[in-house]
């Protein structure tokens, strides 16, 4: 067969494990010649392509990034998108398209697959992890590593200059990187989208770890915000902070008095050799994506429930965010303060 | 409550965080009062215990070891042992004994649970992944990261030195660290004790490696061996070598004329600190732990299933070792030679 | 002897190893007793202390931070300062002060030295290398470590999604991280304060990069400026932008087209266990100030020369910035674009 | 001008950075063109080059091992060798060679530049670090870096135990390994080639540790033995044992009664990425190693003295070993027991 390979999104640790495990399953077990097209959807939509065999992928496990490039195109807002997808895939002669990508790349591989029925299986990858009917994707453990490794260097300052640290983690519209990495990082605060907060609270909590003579770190998700509406952002606000991270930072200080600095770790979470537990997934899902293709089971995208790969409606994936469950939330309050 | 804790069995990373969330959610959330019994089952066959409160727990969270001690003492194998236990939890007024450990641990604790009455809780942890009834243990992925690195080191100088590399990974009876640190290393050759190994098939994906201009890496799990028995080990042999690893060393040099080096990880892989995810299951796993124990539910293990904490019967857990499954390997042989 | 210890200046990784070696070698070799001041020279200013003795240290080689907290408090600001230090060393009967800073600590150090006579051996430290007549300062290496792993991290991104990455680090005045973390990172460009740069150069150096068919990394130390004096920061400014680092990506997009992006370092380069490096170092220098101390020689400050530890004036070590040499920067350049 | 470049002995982190710089400045900005000699001095003796120019050494910086290979061929050992390597060089019109190695690599350069006149400029790498002339080498911090990593993972291993850790690391005939990591890692007692040690000694040492409630962490260097010549290692003698490690932890537990383990590290401190320091030293190696073939500077090496890059002959550098000095062994007794 002829297979088709792109990611789309922004990039993340473990884009390279899959295409390299698709591509040495697809050579070597089924006999597949592999088409890579570059830049997400901008690949096939120009019909713009690179080489992709054995040697193209050797080495690639452990780095970082997409060799196929990646970007944020839609092809749906091009009024001639499906038509110049559809020609380009049948000018490279390729039979099935496989998908690596977030919600973004997936809602779209969803439509194209279920209204258009392109032949398509999609692998999910995002560090935000908020992709449903998996129970996580690709680059997710990763960013939490960097993330955690960024609290544990924190800590020390934070206790040498009795200075409340914020740190303000990735995760779009979910706490999933600002719960995880701050439970591991042992934060005395995480504050997360799904759960706006009490500015009042989170000082009391400072205060509080302060009186027990340690030095709060506050992590909190890049999406987060106060439930008063108070927090006013970017160009049009009189204060002009870049993040949620600044601005409570400040808060803080002006209402407990005590010194805060914030840390924004931006694009570090995203960057970078994808952890041994991205490798392994990222590989896994890579050659049940090829085994998906095989069996022309188009329209799913490969997930993990527990230690086993299955497939799933891309639909079903993208329909809703999956979001911190308010349980789960609770559970680790414990540590707040 | 009083509650007694304990850890059993080999060290693993992981365990200070299931003690700290433990007596924290215990303290702050039930006002239990906490007994730290030392050295595993010593503990509380000798009546030997340290205070175990809230400072006692403070900053354990990324230290590896546990602060309680363990060893590897078998309760049952002393005549008196199950009414020293009883009557030391009596003396220090223990209403229910949370039991951190591994297979061993945590047979002996079904034991004492189901046939004796104790009032206990099981948390698994253990490096070699090796537990039924959980999705994975505490210390696994701390041990998986180890050896990666360790392998991704190593294919440098198999590189550049025309080398075949032998690493030696922990599991006992079973391959899980050698499956998955050897995917995630992008190692050639993975012999895993559940697949007994053709040491021709070994040499011949050796031998097509450099046939590709590259050195292969192979990772051996310290409990697999040869199917035909040829493999002879330690005192009562002639060869007196110190494990597989070097034993196969010795062999690929011997039938394919390659030079081979060998590495043994040893304890490397269960000292340090714990990874992100290993402290987060960590902490999951002790948070419910004490949940269990409030709701009497002895005898259960708190397990990770997909997303979810549960608990399962540790008599279950302990009945039968969790083994590779040939189906997995399988799937992983793709990437071999 | 009863000698005394602090810390001061904003805190850096191996301020701990100095303390514990002072004090294993102080105690054990020659039977002194220590005076922990608190909080740098608020310690000696207020008469603040904490126990200072061998199970206090242990443990904190590999810790960052400093078990003594710190402060930038400058006690000659005080009208009564110097009184008060001598009356509370007098009052802790304290027969020499082992004062471990930077510039603005040590700088105090060589006056209350030299005009008012106080017994003191400075240790140098700081992440930004800047101090005179050693040939590196503790901490130095740590930072230079945490940088090159994020510069590392985001060359995948930069390449993924073409993009130019602007990485803001430390340095003060001088840009000794920037020019070593740029180097052993790879960077298409570095920036220092020593050197005002030309933007219009920069752009040429990234387009350039981009011609290659590869994605720049931009290294700019946080006190770096262009030579025409277009930058314009902070609350006076009309653009409002935090540093140099968002100003220059800014610039790089307007002029050259490219998406450009910033990643702030911040704090991180200061926390967390230090290298390998540094704890030798600072281990080295704690052990020789300890001696120092006892050869009466104050006024002095422990330094690296070549693979020895020397000793030289505090007066001349704090005199004048050690800057980066245009020869070494031009040296590097040829790395550029 | 047309250079050749090779890398001779044992692989070490950093040899690509040299060799970049080499290219990097050699063609930008001298207009040379490059010969990379394959596998140590095989290359020149059998006449086997690769391509080597800019696009072969990008993305080289932060991988370890060696792009062009090594070996540890004598070429002095063939009567025909000198002969052979002139004509090869002649051959591919080479007009000097650059030859990156240790102590045998160099030993050979410095004789085929000093007796047969060969133009040759050398670069010193070797993890031992026991080269003369230069205050460190290539490799050495790496090589550092990783035992000290491997210390802090034993040390929670040892206290939870309860056991004797003896870590053996490299070194050849000397002991600059085992000193700095031992010292970084916080060793209750380090041992070293340059001071043969009394087994009695180290079990006191073990013993003192255990009084304090600490368990102890023991380095050697797997060139060290004991004084009193009761060491008796591989096939010749009765025990068997493949090192000094083994040896030393089979003794402690005899004497002391405690359980003791050894970890030996082997292969891994020579492998995988270079640290930020050696990425640097590298780098500043090659950009001199290259100014010093266009000035016909031959039979030099470069070498690190204090910040500088300085020149010496290599015959000097290579005349004795750099052992390291009683009086430094002296200073960190004082952490031992």
């Amino acid at each position: 067969m002829r297979v088709g390979v792109l990611t789309g999104g922004r990039d993340c640790p473990g884009l390279n494990a899959v295409v390299r495990a698709v591509v040495r399953k697809g050579v070597q077990h089924y006999g597949d010649e592999f088409v890579g097209f570059v830049d997400g959807w901008r690949g096939p939509l120009d019909g713009e392509t690179v080489p992709l065999d054995i040697p193209a992928v050797r080495g690639t496990l452990p780095r970082g990034g997409t060799i196929l490039g990646t970007s944020r195109t839609h092809p749906l807002d091009h009024p001639e998108g499906v038509r110049r997808i559809r020609e380009n895939l049948a000018k490279h002669e390729v039979e099935a398209l496989i998908t690596i990508g977030g919600r973004d790349t997936l809602g779209t591989a969803a439509r194209l697959a279920d209204e258009y029925g392109l032949p398509i299986v999609g692998v999910p990858k995002t560090i935000d992890n908020d992709l449903s009917g998996t129970d996580c994707t690709i680059g997710y453990d990763t960013a939490v590593g960097v993330a955690t490794g960024a609290i544990d260097r924190l800590h020390t300052t934070a206790e040498s200059h009795k200075r409340v640290l914020v740190v303000e983690v990735m995760g779009g519209d979910t706490g999933w990187i600002a719960l995880r990495s701050g439970l591991a990082g042992g934060a005395n605060v995480i504050l997360i989208p799904e759960q706006p907060f009490d500015v009042e609270q989170v000082c009391a909590w400072v205060t509080s770890r302060f009186r027990a003579s340690y030095a709060p770190i506050v992590v909190v998700a890049d999406g987060a915000y106060p439930k008063d509406g108070s927090m006013r952002l970017g160009p049009g606000s009189g204060v002009r902070l870049s993040g949620v991270g600044e601005w409570l930072a400040r808060e803080i200080e002006h209402r407990s008095g005590k010194e805060a600095r914030t840390t924004v770790l931006g694009h570090l979470q995203r960057g970078g050799s994808p952890s041994p537990f991205d490798r392994w997934l990222a590989t896994r899902f890579g050659l049940h994506a090829i085994d998906a293709v095989h069996e022309q089971d188009f329209g799913t995208m490969v997930a993990l429930r527990g230690t086993d790969v299955v497939r799933v409606p891309i639909a079903e994936a993208t329909a809703r965010v999956k979001r911190v469950d308010p349980k789960l939330y609770e559970e680790v309050g414990v540590f707040f303060g």
